[in-house]
């Protein structure tokens, strides 16, 4: 395990000033040993004159440092990285991403490990950004596999133990929590935790140093220069990092289409006050996401201030308001949050209910309620219902549905753009670009996007002065192998998608996913049969039974005749002398998909048995 | 057959100048039978002051007016209005909906005709506002079922016949062609059509008056004062009807939610003037919709002025170019357009490609050359992409996948916001409060979208001085029974969902969408068994098939623990003497079922298929 300095007592006592004193202790110390740091940055980070490369010529550190994408390029989710300096690792978060409509059945999606199991003696252990599922999500089934040290800040580690707790893999795991300033130092590496704001409390940065320089990896960020709780995201620090030098960057391109600067969290507050006086005598429904603290916290200061009582409704969102509140990052006044059972023992105008399913996921509460199908909250035309997110792309249609059929039940609705209910938790085109000019890094690396994100990110950082040689646009799988004179790309390793279905990992895959998709379609029609097993002759069936494919009760005709083409296949095979199982299967197949098609126009799956007697 | 006030020849020789021109001709004509229709106008719309109410006590004509939606409301898509009145009836539009993701398999959705089949006789024909899918793709199933005369503007026709052609219907079809300020006169009705903007020619407004008044039906538009070709909306026969008195508007609620003015389709053309420019030596290809006929005439005027062929890929895309060149509606210069197979005989530089696929669908060209599986285009980083269009709601995902697919290839990718490429074709809020504020409607009824439009444009009226007791927000299958004293929910009529699934309509239901849905998450178990049908005794069997579950070859171990259970299954069937064969599925069912849930957390479909020999 790796020595961590840090004072876990002193931080539980006082966490935020805490983690600011402890942040310049630490950066001291950083700075002590900083000397060793090459400065790449002035000469790095190319001038409007180009002075940068001269500095090729400088001595080279020969043995790369390695960093590979696991997951989070070239798409939205499982964000994991690997770092790789002589013979340690470690990694970088460990996420999910949610499956898209085309994978059917599947529950979730977790990186490809096969790289980490291969190399599990070398990994020291992994860092958590934040506590979001596309951070955490996959980390439980890496826990799994090699149970590594896990390092995250207090919220996180929160977060994590709740996850592991559902997995019974929480009596094992190596949790250390560590605060902005800490240092996790394993042998090759040294990584510094820095405060960041994002969409939940407690998100950090990295700054990553070995022997061939530093890189920072910005985590989820945005710059909120009145945040809720915590501080500012620690600016000043990635100057001073940016002064000493750093080698490369790996910054969030989430928003990197996004021109301008993302509002403050603080804004959806304002909005809040002047909505919840504007309901009158409605009660207030609320959708938001259940991580994102700093707005149930608005929402509840609002509602106190008016004299409201607040009910939480959503299991995500229980669980994660109880973990908060536990660990101080929520503060609830007295009196103010009520049993979610005990809602109709108070008047409408005394009540704010927090839910989930802001974006529309058909089994969360606020959906359940749009549908009449939620056990203790009814729609009622005297119901003001306030939806604090915006569709993330792909949910547009079935927010759309939540939002008219709460309207048809004649509730007031506030969505998308009517007010600023919602503000986003990434940095947009300015924040990212300040970043970048604080930093100063020789190499850039956008990282957390699709390509469209990753290609506006590369040409925000060519905008800088960044030279397009030194910007990599990577994918999962890819190898930056960097040394303080290069970036390439070094051999590729396994990266891609594992698919999790109920107790299955990895157990469904493109033929599974081909077959559910024509099941889908098309539906199956079974054709059995039994042969004699000495004759091959029929002596029962052949029986047609078919599921999704046509309403049976209305395609009686349909169905007897697709069994008589059946039966005359199998005659016809019998006759031929036809004796192999296999081929006689397939005759019958395409006998009676023929037949199927040339009178629907559709084309079934059709999965012939046949029994031997 | 109605009479039809219109001289074809004359608009055939000069459409544009000749509809203008009996525009005014035909106004006159119905100015002069004008005195007939009483004037609601001036009092039925509420003034600031309040002056409606006393008009309640007017004479009132007994008999309704009374208009059924058949499809358009809280939905988009599928737009179709029966009016009737005594013993008079006639429809408005015919339109189709694409299905959504939970209609597996289905290709298309086409309104209920049971109300219209049910009156066949009482209905004197159907008029086309104008020619997208959402208005006509629904006629050649309607016209399977009742033949009625069709009324359309000559591009409208045009569209009409290829679909029809399609469908063998196109020689039984009684197709009229009309133009704008054509009045359809049937026996209680007098139909006006009004020339509207729109995002294809030749849209069309109906003037409908009975002798319980005029009402006045939008169809799909937008107000561009400077149009590509066919002139400005004619807001002046809105105004002279307004005048005249105006019983009921229906108007298009699309973008109800949008503030402001929608811009001018030339607009469009700017940009692609700046950005052909741009596009240097690139080749450009740029993706729109097959029926925006002044989008593709903008493309080619810009690409020939900038010395560059055009050529046109996808099916529905030529068919509409096609077609428009050949009514005139599409005015390609000499040698601008080449043969799609002849590109590579130019330099990239002197190319520009028109295709489909601006919405990302799957198997459209601008798809298929993204995911490099388009046979005759290799995209290339000297490819400049624009998508000009923006995401319906819910195609935002798989537009951005073609999107990162082209940007991985090398090309530039102009999208979304990035440039004026796209204007909408439906009119904002302020053009549908100038449209009311000059019809000046009594009643109000929003039409074309979900609830969340529909609500907004009422908002809307109710700004505007309509009294929200003449306000009629609908659902597919109300009916609106209009008297010039008062609007009133009539006893509704069938209306619904009607899935084209091939060959078949109507013949997927619920019951098939469930099963599909089952087998599409989580796949099909197959349990077949022998028995001897005077014993019922095991004799063969049982197998266990599955498809769409797991990967069998992986999974071999607990098909076989399954195949085992269900032996045991039947075998305590039989020594429990359980003969009935439906029982004996039931257990086999449940007792599979069980067991593959307790192992691997999933529930496929298990079908028990028990013979008896």
């Amino acid at each position: 395990m790796a020595k961590k300095n840090s004072n876990k007592e002193n931080i539980a006592a006082n966490q935020n000033k805490a983690s600011q004193q402890k942040r310049s202790n630490n950066s001291d110390k950083l700075k002590s040993k900083g000397n060793q740091s090459k400065k790449y940055s002035k000469q790095g980070f190319k001038s409007r004159n180009g002075s940068a490369k001269k500095y090729r010529k400088q001595k080279v550190d020969e043995t790369p440092l390695r960093i590979a994408f696991l997951g989070g390029l070239n798409e939205v989710g499982k964000n994991m990285t690997l770092y790789e300096y002589k013979d340690e690792m470690f990694l970088v978060d460990c996420g999910l991403a949610f499956p898209d409509p085309e994978m059917l059945g599947v529950d979730l999606v977790i990186p490809d490990f096969s790289y980490v199991e291969k190399n599990a003696d070398k990994i020291k252990g992994i860092i958590i950004t934040h506590g979001h599922e596309d951070h955490i999500g996959g980390l439980a089934y890496l826990l799994k596999t090699v149970n590594i040290p896990v390092y995250g800040t207090k919220l996180t580690i929160g977060l994590i133990q709740g996850k592991l707790k559902e997995h019974g893999l929480l009596s094992n795991a190596k949790l250390f929590e560590v605060a902005p300033g800490d240092v996790v130092e394993f042998d090759e590496f040294k990584v510094e935790m820095i405060h960041v704001n994002h969409s939940i409390p407690d998100a950090i940065a990295l700054a990553i140093k070995c022997s061939c320089g530093t890189v920072i990896q910005t985590g989820d960020f945005k710059i909120d220069s009145t945040p809720i709780d915590g501080g500012m995201i620690d600016l000043s620090r990635f100057a001073q990092l940016g002064d000493e030098g750093v080698l490369a960057l790996l910054s969030d391109s989430t928003n990197a289409e996004r021109p301008g600067y993302t509002e403050s969290e603080r804004k959806v507050g304002e909005s809040f006050d002047v909505l919840f006086r504007k309901a009158g005598k409605s009660r207030i429904i609320v959708a938001t996401f259940a991580s994102n603290i700093h707005r149930v916290q608005q929402i509840i200061n609002v509602a106190a201030a008016l004299g409201r009582k607040v009910a939480i409704m959503g299991r995500s969102l229980e669980n994660v308001v109880n973990i908060s509140a536990q660990l101080g990052y929520l503060n609830i006044p007295d009196n103010v949050l009520i049993n979610a059972d005990l809602i109709n023992k108070y008047p409408a105008d005394s009540l704010v209910i927090i839910t989930t399913g802001s974006q529309g996921e058909p089994m969360s509460a606020l959906s359940r309620m749009a549908f009449s199908d939620h056990k203790k909250v009814e729609i009622c035309p005297n119901d003001y219902v306030i939806i604090s997110a915006t569709p993330i792309p792909g949910n547009e249609k079935t927010v759309g549905k939540v939002v008219n059929e709460l309207l048809k039940l004649g509730a007031e609705v506030i969505y998308e753009k009517m007010y600023d209910v919602h503000v986003s938790g990434h940095a947009c085109q300015e924040e990212l670009k300040l970043i970048m000019g604080l930093v100063k890094p020789r190499y850039f690396i956008p990282v957390h996007g699709e390509q469209k994100h990753l290609r506006k990110h590369a040409m925000l950082a060519e905008g800088m002065g960044i030279e397009k040689d030194n910007i990599f646009i990577a994918d999962n799988g890819y190898v930056a192998e960097i040394t303080n004179a290069s970036i390439k790309n070094g051999t590729p390793v396994p990266a891609g998608k594992v698919f999790v279905d109920g107790y299955g990992v990895g157990d469904v895959g493109s033929v599974v996913l081909r077959d559910r998709k024509h099941l889908g379609q098309d539906g199956i029609i079974v054709v059995t049969a039994s042969l004699d097993y000495e004759t091959g002759q029929l002596i029962a069936g052949p029986e047609v039974v078919s599921r999704g494919f046509v309403y049976v009760k209305e395609a009686e005709e349909l169905i007897e005749s697709a069994r008589k083409i059946a039966e005359k296949s199998l005659e016809n095979c019998y006759y031929s002398n036809i004796s192999d199982m296999n081929a006689i299967k397939g005759k019958l197949r395409d006998a009676v998909s023929h037949f199927v098609y040339e009178q629907t126009k559709r084309s079934p799956m059709v999965l012939p048995i046949i029994m031997e007697v």
